[in-house]
């Protein structure tokens, strides 16, 4: 098959692209001596998961993250069992993490809190099994965890511990997507590691076991200078990039594996429109760039290979509806491009953009070919 | 099946809500003297569709209007014949097209410039039957359309006519989304009647068919005070209404028929936070109402059984993680819920947040039931 064949718009990754991105990662964590737990909420594709350990084909029962218990219910399914769900529990998920973990698989939860600690340890010892459980650490002041200085950071470990389900400290560096600069990002990951290790040495020092010590963030992972005292590194958006991640040095607009391929379907000349088939519906209303130094409005406006057309931004969107114009806003300097014309956008933000897709369209560069599809879910 | 048994988060629809805005809506058209054809891009389901035609049963072949092919697919699959696709057509879609209509579907497509005219031209040709097609006009100067007086009207509608494909014309008033009191939307709906009824006398004058006369969005259906000259009217959001509505007084909200159920998994209580496991994979990027007199974040925020809680809004929010705060910042104005209570959201955007979920769990208002699992789809 080949693109301009394809019922537009459709998502397209392209592979080798990928594979440039896993590798790049891959090589960077081994150089820092930790595993490496991808998190799997950005492709939700076992295809693109394949990949992610195609180097290590002895691990392809993980370690891997997950954001939803369907991932983990998935991805179990096809032979991951180490599995850790990085959102905090809440108590209506907890019969289906039992059940998880009956069935064999090693499914890890967090928390950051003492009531949802007590609600585990209840069930825990109603199952008369430990549910093994990372307190959620607040490094960054970004959104979760309990901060490392706090008393409750013990309270909870000793509940936690009581029935054997502490399993360790984990922390998300949200906030290092707001890093402006690489040497902020390298002071955040810096910060991300000490900050989660000295939680965990706070549980030792208090007789309480901390295995894991589990960090990360595509920003983080991708700039830290050391990460003793951890033992694994997450990381997911950096599977396909994108340009939320460009947009503060963390890759280059090349190394975007991910675009929607879109038609012209019309133009509006006075306004220095081009309008297009491809909307929200396809990019997601992610506007992720719109705070950062260069606003890329809805993506990047590149050819049907790839190739960014100068200038060019997809700057408003309505549902199946897409419209393109010049950065400036000068329709003079909007480039004729025919009807039927079939025009690549590169994505603010690949997990929100994979997300509104059912299939990956694979791809090798400008090459004009589908090599293959692969399947993709959503939801809970 | 009760709430608190659901795994959060949980799309639900309050269907005597929703029944209660069809029957409005139907009303209203009726009352003007033209047909419905619904769109159904917000529910994405036949059992939504079903409710949207249970006053009228003769009438379940349609007519109804389309955003994807997808969706003519399937609506067709479930007996619908007449279906008008409202997105300008790519040539890449044009034998999908003509497929659905060699199996018996009164499939209708739209274009607002020549080259498309002419690619289905020579398509129908080929095909050796007509491509019935309306011409989108521009009635609102918002995104799509051939201005009601421009010379490319006729030359389009010439094109189309050679063959037997020109079947009418149609416009969208998205403007009437910015306008800010009911008066003005008053008079854009009377400007989209005006416009695109002046752009079907131009084609009757110069000896062209103009069969059919298409006009609709939610604001200028509800408030359209006459509609002669018109033949039908489409409205899509109406059916479940949101904020969005709300904000510029097309319902109430106490019309809103969607939200989402969500938990509370953590407090951040130095920043007036509440945490839950709702973030924007569950209501969509949508921000809706930033540009609208009250900026209501990601959502206003109810307590279960739908009763909004004085001053909570969805405030941020990470892809699984959502950030509930008081409109006001201040940590100390923050209700105390407890970690584990579960909360209604109701969406900026409906047609955004029913897009990211796979099904809708049926409530009647306050009651803690779910009553009934409708599916619904996505994609392409």
């Amino acid at each position: 098959m080949q693109l301009e064949d394809l019922e537009t718009p459709a998502l397209l990754l392209d592979a080798p692209k990928m594979d440039r991105n896993i590798a790049r990662m891959r090589a960077r964590l081994a150089g820092l001596g930790v595993a490496f737990r991808p998190h799997l909420k950005t492709g939700k594709s076992i295809d693109v998961t394949r990949r992610l350990f195609a180097g290590d084909p002895k691990n392809s029962s993980g370690p891997v993250t997950v954001s939803t218990l369907k991932e983990a219910d998935y991805f179990f399914g096809h032979g991951f069992t180490d599995i850790l769900y990085a959102v905090g529990i809440a108590q209506n998920k907890l019969k289906h993490v039992a059940d998880l973990r009956a069935r064999g698989c090693d499914l890890k939860i967090i928390l950051d809190n003492l009531e949802s600690a007590e609600a585990v340890a209840a069930y825990a010892r109603q199952l008369g099994r430990p549910l093994p459980t990372l307190i959620e650490i607040d490094s960054d002041d970004h959104r979760a965890g309990v901060k490392p200085e706090a008393d409750e950071l013990l309270v909870i470990g000793r509940v936690l511990a009581d029935d054997g389900s502490l399993a360790g400290v984990m922390t998300h560096a949200g906030e290092s997507y707001n890093c402006t600069s690489i040497v902020a990002i390298r002071t955040m990951a810096e910060q991300e590691r000490a900050r989660t290790v000295r939680a965990a040495e706070r549980l030792r020092a208090a007789g309480l076991p901390c295995a894991i010590v589990s960090v990360g963030s595509t920003p983080t992972a991708t700039y830290a200078e050391k990460l003793d005292g951890v033992t694994e590194v997450r990381a997911g958006v950096f599977v396909f990039f994108d340009l939320v991640m460009a947009g503060i040095e963390v890759c280059q607009v090349d190394d975007i594996a991910l675009s929607v391929l879109a038609t012209v379907i019309g133009h509006q000349r006075d306004k220095g429109w081009l309008i297009t088939d491809a909307g929200w519906m396809a990019m997601s209303r992610d506007r992720g760039t719109a705070k950062q130094k260069t606003d890329q409005g809805y993506g990047i406006v590149c050819d049907a290979a790839g190739v960014p057309i100068e200038g060019l931004v997809m700057s408003d969107a309505n549902q199946e509806h897409g419209i393109v114009s010049h950065r400036s806003g000068d329709p003079a300097k909007l480039p004729m491009i025919k009807v039927g014309t079939q025009l690549r956008i590169l994505p603010n933000h690949a997990c929100a953009t994979a997300a509104q897709h059912g299939r990956y369209h694979l791809v090798r560069g400008a090459e004009p070919a589908v090599e293959e599809l692969w399947e993709r879910f959503s939801g809970w």
